[in-house]
């Protein structure tokens, strides 16, 4: 419901949460959820400075994040290469930009990195940034539509998700994302190894069958909800977003922001609601 | 330990594994794994077509992944801007390559795009590629140095992992990267609500400590195996990556590739060994 300020350790931080327990009982709780924010790592020689990646990471071991991610990607052949590393993004999200300093840009080829290379000159990105980024691409939070879900069908739904699977369950490797209605009826379900493609394939057949935005529906996550899900949850227009595992930080964040109810660690009976519980009848 | 051909549902594969039990037991035997390809997206206006997001997924429902991408990061607003879609690459990897034609490129924001933005010409990925990009950046296969593990330490990974982690074990949602020795001593672990940070930061502290490659060491993920996070083991030279959760194709053919040892589904004492199998002593 409430993100506290941090806790002392940068990675967790404690929320104020709804706790749903299979007699019917609710209480209110705080829980530990991890942080999630981006990272921008930017390449720096001399003057010359250039963003080359933005990564949703939890704080903690930026520098090792930095020259991990561009030695992983082939950008970094050595550690002598490394002039400097420090933090250097501007008030109030400096922690969030990170600058490799370089002797030399010679033999560094920029054009490999791509896991989200970003083009942006600005410097200082945090969490506050990506939800205005949401909103600046048009996305609206959800319409008030009067949506309820029992408690009894959010705890259903992990079995009826077994029920619908195909013979992609039995890898164990794949992320399922499923769409009911309000009332726990069926409506489509996809699967992929990356769950943020289970979840565009869902929205693609809707948006291409002209059924968006899915008001009244409820999201069904196999994992655990990220930023990137609730992102996408908000462009679709979903107000119900559930999890098996657990949210992050950002994503209860997004989910405030974006007037989506987000239930977390649907398990054996039991769930914790993260925002907008008025959409969840005991 | 090899790939069979495509399974007639292309989101499976089956494999061949040697597979360890809790007694000491050990037998070859299939596996069916999650298929992960990569699909290049390319929105196409008449004759100008560009490339503009590559993303590792599980081939099916290619349409609805390519439109509901486009559509949730802002660069679709409505099907009727979609003229037609259809896979577009050459053969053999025709089916990892998808166009998206749309009337006009007027009021698309192609700035937007960011996961994983490639600005290639060429048509027509595969995993073959993506393999290939790998040795072209200078990843060698891992040198033959006599490293072995016994079935005793892969199985006993997981109560030491768990031994080590700290506060962040607490919140469910984050991945765990460690790095042992041979003999299952703990050399060092870090976390990360994205499995390829926790990777990054593992190794980028190695890096920076001018301890690569890794020889011996052996990588244990808490979660499951994708082709990024051998790509990752194998730019730092990790001989052996053991996984809680399963491996995908394309991780399986990429530790074939680079001659890693790549073990899944390390539980309860039991685990399957998908390549190499000779560094694992029963």
């Amino acid at each position: 419901m409430s993100l506290a300020a941090k806790a002392p350790e940068a990675g967790v931080r404690s929320v104020t949460i709804e706790k749903h327990e299979p007699d019917g009982n609710v209480t209110s709780s705080n829980d530990i959820v991890a942080v999630e924010e981006p990272l921008e790592i930017r390449l720096a020689c001399g003057n010359d400075h250039r963003a080359v990646a933005i990564t949703m990471r939890t704080p903690g071991n930026d520098i090792e994040l930095a020259c991990g991610f561009l030695f992983t990607e082939g950008v970094l052949r050595s550690p002598e290469s490394v002039v400097a590393v420090r933090h250097c993004g501007r008030f109030p999200s400096q922690e969030n930009t990170i600058r490799v300093e370089l002797g030399s840009f010679d033999g560094i080829d920029l054009e490999r990195l791509s896991r989200n290379f970003y083009t942006t000159s600005s410097c200082g990105v945090c969490g506050r940034s990506s939800l205005d980024a949401l909103t600046a691409s048009g996305v609206k939070p959800v319409s008030f539509d009067g949506t309820k879900i029992s408690g009894a069908v959010v705890s259903r739904l992990p079995d009826k998700l077994i029920e619908t699977q195909d013979i992609f369950g039995e890898t164990g490797g794949l992320h399922a994302a499923a769409l009911f209605d309000a009332n726990g009826e069926f409506v489509d379900a996809k699967e992929d190894v990356g769950r943020h493609n289970a979840v565009d394939k869902l929205i693609g057949r809707k948006f291409l069958d002209s059924r968006l935005p899915l008001s009244s529906k409820v999201l069904f996550l196999s994992g655990r909800a990220s930023f990137e899900l609730l992102q996408k949850a908000a462009a679709a227009g979903i107000p119900v977003v559930c999890a098996v595992g657990a949210p992050s930080s950002l994503a209860i964040e997004a989910a405030i922001e974006f007037g989506i109810t987000l239930v977390g660690f649907v398990r054996d009976g039991r769930f914790n609601v993260y925002s907008n519980e008025h959409r969840v009848i005991a």
